[in-house]
């Protein structure tokens, strides 16, 4: 069902951008809008949101009564045919809503070759939406906070139960798949691919190939979250297998403390670069600088990676209801990296960390 | 490790499209090319192949290790920081290899909102090149035709376990989740979220909501495929619990001839509509046209729908090498669908199925 309140909110966003439609493609923005998750297809679809807040969706031929059960009929569908293709119909729909011309905003789900096809028929201007597709539910409301909690427990818990299960001779994809598992059982779904990187892989921080075999002192970053009634969790720990190397305990050390100086940061009122520029502060002044080389943090919701992205040169200010994480790393090419990753909420009585599981040192 | 040798003839086919450049984003022709499956990620990433065969890769800094890892260190790599943006780093490297000003295509794995964000900064023409790359992996050698029928058997073999397996009682999600370890056990991967479509949601052809319980007498369309050794099967059939009705049996019949009649139609020189066309004309004839609102099939590799597409409108030609689907439905909005579909390819000795289970009605 569609979320018209939703919607409505959005669609006034895009008036006060002065921007006059927005195409909201297959992504997790388009299943928060409708609770349409769309098989893997390479057919253009999506739905347009007008500035009056009038809406339509464009879609192949093949999954018209589907969207049509989905988001009821209320929603105008453009049906089109594999035979002609897109254009025509999106050509049609465009004219039928005076939108020839116009600025139309896009969201991370529309393909740039679906673009430039469309860009052939349609002479207004076309926008980057995703920031303010994401800016649109940046805030959140008192439930999702709960939500939020309850999915970052959850997490919590796996972690817990990680400490017992790993033991060196089982594979990368062993543990991935009981983590799988035990989201499963608890009533949530994993919010994404979860990350386990142990030895030297753990120097990469989106390792995913998973094949390597757990040996005795090893290092294990492990990455994982759930999706709970719509909201994400996310949690990093650093296992080490048996012992730590003095170089390791070190590095977990100035980690612990720009994690904790992150959350420390946050407070409404300041930026999001300066809460980066905080836990940064710490990697750069023990000279690990060069080894840190990505954001502090992303923000979270329904999609895993939203808005506030808790990063250099974002002046984004921070305010009561944002949600997003915290997770300082070192990565030494070739050898080993650190992480720890926790989620805070500004909440109504200050920021609040959503995940709960031990941050010193664990020896599995 | 980068296929260089596929590298050598996509770099000449750029040549010959007046192509300077074209940008290959994460995606199944990326994974093709490099191996690389990169980890979910909003970054912008790419691999740029310069019609002179030279080619570089655009990362993010914190994947740069693992790209390098895998593509090995004669691939130049241009990392960007979160904390700047992508933009700098492509004008850098587009003016490194004089590439500002000139036609640069794109596939399918790079995102509108990117290539907005890159029009920006690059001032020459921006191309969809998703045919281009596509029909540069058109002709399968015999290796890959070996693959697709190992797959396609191994495809065969599940659905003949289906037939055991599926009972009244459980969930569409329980018989997914069977396809899924099957597939596994037998030393394969999915290569698609399989469908399960039961009862009315049969009508679907992209149902994926999987929460419906099977009953008696119901009717269920099972599509499904592994791929291995890269190679893909797609196969659908359509199942009765107990029993069919005369309706039901009658439409059965028709689409089982609109199936064959498909794969009659193809050999070497005809077009890719005209095998649709003849599919069609059977479903047409018996007054069910309405009912069959997609493309007669795909075609298969490495990805499960690349070239050539078998619809209406796309005078490709068939030549030998080329592997795709036969798929032709009829879907009875709000009652039921029925599908059979096989892969075939044009082979050295003619065209071959490579699925070989039951065709004729199958009542478990």
């Amino acid at each position: 069902m569609i979320n018209e309140k939703y919607l409505e909110r959005l669609s006034k966003q895009l008036g006060q951008c002065n921007i006059d439609a927005m195409i909201i493609g297959p992504s997790n923005d388009l299943e928060y809008i409708t609770g349409f998750l769309s098989h893997e297809d390479e057919r253009f679809q999506g739905l347009f949101l007008l500035r009056d807040g009038k809406y339509f969706y464009i879609s192949p031929k093949l999954n018209a009564e589907e969207i049509e059960h989905i988001m009821g009929q209320n929603t105008k569908i453009y049906p089109w045919d594999d035979g002609e293709g897109f254009a025509n119909t999106v050509r049609d729909a465009l004219s039928d809503h005076n939108l020839s011309g116009k600025r139309i905003a896009i969201n991370s789900g529309i393909r740039g070759a679906d673009l430039l096809d469309m860009a052939e028929i349609f002479k207004g201007e076309l926008i980057n939406g995703v920031q303010i597709i994401e800016d649109s539910r940046v805030i959140k409301t008192t439930e999702e906070v709960n939500h939020l909690k309850k999915a970052g427990q959850m997490a919590d818990e796996v972690m817990e139960e990680l400490t017992t299960f790993i033991k060196p001779g089982m594979k990368e994809k062993d543990i991935k798949k009981r983590i799988e598992e035990l989201f499963l059982k608890k009533g949530s779904t994993i919010a994404f691919n979860p990350i386990v990187a142990s030895g030297t892989n753990s120097s990469k921080p989106h390792y995913n190939k998973d094949d390597r075999i757990i040996q005795e002192k090893d290092i294990i970053i492990l990455d994982l979250g759930c999706r709970y009634n719509g909201c994400c969790s996310d949690i990093s720990r650093t296992f080490f297998i048996g012992e730590a190397t003095e170089e390791e305990k070190q590095i977990y050390q100035i980690i612990l403390r720009a994690n904790q100086a992150g959350k420390d940061a946050v407070k409404e009122g300041v930026t999001a670069e300066y809460i980066d520029q905080q836990a940064r502060n710490i990697i750069n002044n023990e000279g690990y600088g060069n080894y840190f080389f990505n954001r502090v943090g992303h923000g979270i919701g329904f999609s895993v990676h939203e808005a506030p992205y808790i990063r250099q040169g974002n002046g984004q200010v921070i305010k009561k209801g944002m949600a997003f994480s915290i997770e300082p790393g070192i990565y030494l090419p070739g050898k080993f990296g650190i992480r720890v990753e926790d989620i805070i909420v500004v909440g109504e009585n200050g920021p609040e960390v959503m995940n709960n599981f031990e941050r010193n040192i664990i020896i599995i």
